[in-house]
């Protein structure tokens, strides 16, 4: 039986994933220290992460790229078609509903929603912005399980409740504001001024 | 003489404040505990990262709420306003532009700018959009460190070499592809499926 994954590997997983893919195709080998380098992580921690998927390079040979590519994949549960809709058609739900990244990694966009009578009936990149109220009933009919919300963020909570009591079991908040999850679901804040603040240390520390 | 901050620690700070503020107003103490349960760390790795700024929570009382808001914002620099150009005004370049979560860390947008003339001289958010030519004058004006790049994938190399010799020390990478970095240039990519692949992996193993 496989043992349960740390969180912290589970965190570094995707950037794994998207190290492998950064290199250039036809590079059938890659070292723990060559992947630590482009990870940004220290090359015993990349053995001890990949140890967990019950992954081990060869000394003096590496990893194999694909299998270790498919590996995390699985792990990830990226080879299974996740349906996932966004509430909030501003800028950044307009950014999100296009974004080529997501359906690579398996995200399938089915439905998008606002409160906005101005915005229901725009179509946007195949998919026509339809109000709160067909919310339940696309969740159900397209079998989605995650939920995106960009909405403002007075709007937000309530909004990731009507997100759960239509089914969705994981939601991904970008409103800018603490929500409090609904029983049964998971909540992920990504606070876009983290890079910032990060990139900003190392400039300060820079003088 | 304060010791060099882990990379994973400096990682981490920008979760801390944002856990710190998401606090009830009035609270003055927090436990090492709690911080971990918000910022989803052990209360161990609180402990240690906070010690490396400095910081001890006192035991059976916690740490100072305010105290420590301002120590870490002191260590990412965030008392200091740093100056933003972001190129590419497309859907997300639009949505950076506008997004509050920028001003309240000390992050201020300075520049616009698009190839497309279509775009050049619409306004937005009180700046105008300005065509690439003028960026190496609005950088050295400004005194812009810090650029964000929303471009297509094709063009976020050569933008990130324009932005490197008009003086910009970070960039901070939203389009789809790897960028190489400049010398003297940190470049942090942002790949906005990392926390949807995050969330697959619970939700795949819930079944």
């Amino acid at each position: 039986m496989k043992s349960a994954i740390p969180k912290v590997t589970v965190q570094r997983l995707p950037v794994y994933l998207r190290c492998l893919e950064s290199l250039p195709s036809g590079q059938r080998r890659v070292s723990s220290d060559d992947l630590a380098t482009l990870a940004g992580v220290n090359a015993a921690k990349v053995r001890k992460d990949l140890s967990h998927l019950g992954s081990y390079g060869v000394r003096g040979v590496g990893y194999d790229v694909d299998k270790l590519k498919l590996q995390i994949g699985l792990e990830l549960g990226l080879e299974q078609d996740w349906a996932v809709v966004i509430v909030g058609i501003g800028n950044l739900g307009r950014a999100l509903a296009n974004y080529a990244g997501f359906e690579e990694r398996s995200f399938r966009i089915v439905g998008l929603f606002d409160a906005d009578d101005q915005k229901v009936g725009q179509s946007l990149d195949g998919l026509t912005i339809e109000p709160m109220s067909r919310l339940p009933e696309v969740v159900a009919e397209q079998g989605a399980r995650i939920g995106i919300v960009t909405t403002p963020a007075h709007a937000a909570q309530q909004v990731a409740d009507l997100l759960a009591d239509a089914g969705i079991r994981s939601i991904l908040n970008f409103a800018p504001t603490v929500i409090k999850a609904p029983k049964g679901v998971d909540v992920r804040r990504v606070d876009l001024s983290t890079e910032l603040q990060v990139l900003s240390f190392y400039l300060h520390r820079k003088g």
